[in-house]
């Protein structure tokens, strides 16, 4: 399962400085290759992209001092690599798998609660998907590779539960057994807890981050299966890490398990830093919710622009692209070349593919701090923010700029058609505000810059993504520094409650703009007010099936009705008494006429006739379409005998129950369907009065039938 | 909250060795004063124990030159200071509070499970359980504090909750308003996280802990709440930790916040390794299990001797203490001297209250091995054996006389009625089979026996416990090095996995042996041929009450019977129908009779009557007890309306429902009562047939009524 994930991301850290470290202990394996915070390092889908080949080509040109003319050609060379791989990207992902654009864990979340969208796993998707991630990051877009690696896990996943792809008819029939919807739910989640493990390197973060942001049903069970699966990325990803290690990778070079190493980094903090702490907490919950509220206006105006054509979402792709590039190359001008200090070991300044210290325009002898932090790859400009003791190395004008740039970026590049994940925007963001809040608060604390920086990131994801313990974990497992757990703990739990307090989570949103029909946690106050059989009342009466009908009715009720379970109920003949049978499938009515499953009198089949034609897998599959299957007239007089095909124990409410708890039983217990009973029944009466699925428990969808709940009494919390 | 705990643990990692330390490097708070892991260091709890006074007395009679006679004097105090504090541990546990002994961990289990054991969480508990544990530890015991830490949390907790304590009439009526199960059951959890995160000082840990050991249900939001409990925990560590630095603590001395720190030290592991991995955890497991299997006889037998009164109680226990205290002194004068090393910059030997290589019978410039394991406290021994690159300083011998003593206490010790945890014993018998594997293998692999004995511990948890996400974080922030993770993960999923296939886990067995009708997640495979109304008709017809009731057969009903919950009946007058109105519970009929709320005639009540007479904090608590309420014959003859009471909106199930679909509605919703309604309900007949308690949905009581199910044909998989 972490074969495809670790392609991608099995030997970051190339370490560029190769041929200048003789000291022989910094290469084993079993500690992190990047010593001295200050080493660059680069991830592989960065150095693909044309950021560092094209400050390798100034570097040529530059003997021949030809005056202004090379940074134009530097401009186009630059603008023109980052618009062909943004088009690639950008192609494949409109052409051909459309839900492939974005970071993919909202449709996971939903999937997870219960809601399909069609195409989202499919081996279409996911190639485009690896394909578009490394074109987009290495077009030096604003964008992470750590939501599209989620996406990446969780098709891989899919996949290997659904026996193989439905169209390129590759299938292993002894994976059948996982092909029901337990299963595969089970399975993608373990591989979005994968994606973030091979995305981080953050095995315990990522089965945090499965627990806590994408299931919606928990079973202990699963605890110890996500946990087996990052186990076992983790086991992979160090493999090729040592294979690496031998240089038989190329420019992948060998790389450590941990990506923002600080732990050999002494931070001093105290009981008066707590003023601070509070602060990167508060600040980064209202930037964070700041974000939030931005990025969604942004999203709703490119919703209308890509609703335009595909040509449009193509067009919207490469204007930002050119933006980025022109931004990138431009900026370092505005800052003031710095005199590179001789107490530094590293060299100073640098030309090369990487390597801190980047000269740009700036004479011998001095660097550009800005285009140390502009042009290199994301993964890089983290590292060298959250760099510490190095006070003086990035002035604050610089990291005005570069906050100010990413911000703009970050708002405006996440809702193109390419894979794009929200993490590393969020981490540029939040670490460049800490890292000048530092800058800021200089005298006050002992803190260092490079903490703030650590903290401003921290902050930033929670009041963004509003996650606690597996962003901390993440963070303790990026940054390998224990000690700074108590102090993450206390900026991401204010930084959350910050945000809370004005929008829901950047996920939520995204959700919601989707249109997806999420069922939250925790129901409304104002549907303890409402009965269920108010709720079915308001919808049109339900659609019921005998218990041995005809075919003729079975036809027509599925071509007329969308629904996707009927209640089967039984006439009795002697007393006038209607018994309730229980509930059957649309895709099993499906099943029994494709297979003809046919009687000629009305009549009860036996059990053992179902099962020799109905074998469990092929029940356990869905199919709803039946436009292939021609019925004859004659057919259509027959009969089918719905009593074995039907689930005899449907969860059922009494229709007084109010919508509160109809709700939680429906989340807790993951139904699709809940039947509505009557309180009384009386002879003759249908015993069913409703059937409740997903969308009539949503909130929106009642308060649209029910308006005047919108501004109701809260009831009291006495649940 | 984690006051009290911290008062136990703020400040441990007492360094011995102040005075030879002129590094004041090592002395900042930000990080681990055990810079070199060979630096001893002792817990509070265990430098008030005797062990280590002793050796100092030992030391002074040193000059005199006696003879063996000053041995036995030696070994006279010893054991007679042991006997003293387990005395005071075990009388204070028999005779004030029977629920402190043990660790507690499967009573706080059990309770968010459903099931309250009394004076579990109470004042006289909790302060019993701290001095209890206190004296338990410092006698030498072979007990850890940690599974008594948890519990304290969880009475802090529950306190809180309550308001304060019953029984001392000290109550804060604003912190009423957490006085309902619900927020109990939150508090509680935190409780008990933020106990392991005191024990362990393991924030995340203690979350992890609460999550996949203790919680039965579990809530996004219980998340960061318990993140929280463990955020304020390690603050309030730190602070205390900052605070000692100064030297103001006398000797508990200074402490950083990792407690077997390894981060320092380099472990090399490669491809190869994993079969001594593979055998580590496979070892572990089988070991693991057999603990679990001789505890289980152990504990049977003890719970034979406890049963015959409190002085047996406490003689057991002062046997085991005197039996410990005979080992712990005896055996190492079975161990061979071994010269000290002249490279090692420690003091060798050492007979001073800390410090390694301790003299013990040994002549000048050599050391005992054993004594060093043996006559220091329970965390300094984890230390040594889990020490890095020193192969020779233990002998094989004295390993395995270590690990053969530790697995005979930690089979004897853990039943004794004194505050015991079961975390500590168990690392060290695992540390010291780990570092004996270490030792075999010593040619095969490169690892290093400190490695080994980490791994040991860890796999032997994985095979008794059967955690692995929380276990492993614990061990992550226990040993500080992260680039363990890949390996410790796969030895506890090997170790789990093979304990599994044995037998349960400790603490079910532990619950199992109390009695405790804990109720599993996943239902039993025969549970799907059984219905609830086959369940239903096995017990006595449900006792009703009708809406408007007589005070007499209300009194009749709660006299004669022990249900908590009725349900309310109906009977309308022109139909001959009868409605279910709901479910009443016990503490609110008692509520009725104790308020005197009658009626002189038959008739429905306004709700405001209700409403003020009473305050939904008041309904909340929970009163069983009405034997002080005397009711005149008169007023036997009066009515009450109990609608207003009732909860209208039970959950039913219909009687053809399975007693597997029931259960996941019961332990998924977290019920305590469960009516079976009838498939068919005809005119005169009573809309309820049942009522589903816990108990009615325990395997094993279902298998006393239907033992016809024992070995039935394990159905289809197809739920």
């Amino acid at each position: 399962m972490g074969e495809v994930i670790n392609h991608i991301d099995n030997s970051s850290n190339y370490n560029g400085q190769e041929e200048e470290q003789g000291d022989p202990e910094s290469n084993t394996l079993n500690q992190p290759l990047v010593k001295a915070n200050r080493t660059l390092s680069s991830t592989p889908l960065a150095l693909v992209g044309t950021k560092v080949s094209h400050i390798e080509s100034l570097d040529y040109e530059d003997k021949k001092s030809c005056g202004g003319n090379r940074y134009v050609t530097g401009l186009m060379m630059f603008a023109g690599a980052n618009l062909g791989l943004t088009l690639v990207s950008s192609v494949l992902c409109v052409c051909f798998a459309p839900t492939a654009a974005g970071p993919g864990i909202p449709e996971i979340k939903a999937y997870l609660n219960g809601i399909d969208t069609p195409n989202m796993f499919g081996a279409t998707t996911m190639f485009v998907k690896i394909i578009g991630s490394i074109g987009a990051v290495s077009a030096g877009l604003d964008l992470g590779k750590e939501g599209p690696l989620v996406h990446i896990g969780t098709c891989i996943a899919s996949l290997l539960g659904q026996g193989g792809t439905d169209n390129h008819r590759i299938k292993w029939r002894w994976l059948r057994y996982f092909n029901n919807d337990r299963d595969r739910r089970d399975l993608i989640t373990c591989g979005s807890a994968a994606g973030v493990c091979a995305a981080f390197r953050s095995p315990v973060g990522g089965v945090l981050f499965a627990l806590e942001e994408v299931a919606t049903w928990w079973r202990s069970a699963l605890l110890w299966r996500t946990f087996f699966s990052t186990a076992v990325v983790v086991v992979v990803l160090r493999e090729f890490i040592e294979i690496c290690k031998s240089g038989k990778c190329g420019l992948f070079g060998r790389g450590g398990l941990i990506m923002f190493d600080v732990s050999h980094v002494t931070y001093t903090y105290h009981v008066a830093d707590i003023i601070p702490v509070t602060l990167i907490g508060v600040i980064g919950g209202v930037l964070g919710s700041l974000y939030n509220h931005l990025l969604h206006k942004v999203l709703r105006l490119y919703n209308l622009i890509n609703a335009k054509g595909k040509i449009h979402k193509v067009l919207l792709s490469l204007l930002v692209s050119l933006f980025t590039s022109v931004c990138l190359y431009g900026l370092p001008f505005l800052a003031t070349c710095k005199p590179c200090d001789p107490s530094i070991e590293e060299r100073c300044p640098t030309n090369g593919r990487s390597g801190n210290f980047k000269q740009f325009h700036c004479p011998k002898g001095y660097y550009s701090d800005l285009a140390t932090l502009l042009l290199t790859t994301n993964d890089d400009a983290v590292r060298n923010i959250f760099s510490s003791n190095t006070p003086n190395e990035f002035s604050m004008g610089s990291l005005w700029i570069f906050f100010v740039l990413y911000c703009i970026l970050g708002l405006f590049t996440f809702g193109i058609a390419t894979p794009s994940g929200l993490f590393l925007p969020i981490i540029l963001m939040g670490s460049a505000y800490g890292r000048m809040l530092g800058g800021v608060m200089g005298s006050y604390t002992s803190i260092d810059q490079g903490l703030y920086a650590v903290l401003g990131a921290a902050s930033l994801m929670a009041g963004s993504m509003r996650m606690t313990v597996s962003l901390c974990v993440i963070f303790l497992e990026l940054t390998n520094n224990l000690l700074l757990l108590p102090i993450t703990m206390i900026v991401l739990l204010i930084a959350k409650t910050v945000g809370d307090s004005f929008n829901p989570s950047i996920y939520d949103i995204i959700l919601h703009l989707k249109g997806l029909p999420f069922l939250e946690a925790n129901p409304e106050p104002w549907m303890r007010n409402l009965s269920v059989g108010d709720l079915g009342d308001a919808k049109p009466p339900v659609v019921t099936l005998q218990g041995v009908e005809k075919v003729a009715r079975i036809v027509d009720v599925l071509k007329n009705t969308t629904h996707n379970a009927f209640p089967v109920l039984d006439k009795e003949e002697v007393v006038p008494q209607i018994e309730l049978h229980g509930l059957i499938l649309r895709s099993h009515l499906v099943k029994v006429l494709k297979k003809r499953w046919f009687l000629t009198e009305k009549r009860r089949t036996e059990e053992w006739e179902v099962r020799e034609k109905f074998p469990w897998d092929e029940l356990a599959e869905r199919e709803d379409n039946f436009d292939d299957v021609a019925i004859t007239s004659s057919e259509m007089e027959m009969y089918v005998d719905l009593h074995p095909l039907t689930n005899t124990t449907p969860y059922t409410v009494m229709e007084n129950m109010s919508v509160a708890k109809a709700l939680v039983l429906f989340r807790q217990v993951g139904l699709r369907h809940l039947l509505i009973v009557p309180k009384i029944q009386a002879s003759g009466m249908s015993p069913v009065v409703g059937i409740l699925t997903r969308q009539d428990l949503r909130p929106y969808n009642i308060l649209q039938a029910f308006p005047h709940l919108k501004n109701p009494k809260v009831g009291k919390h006495n649940e």
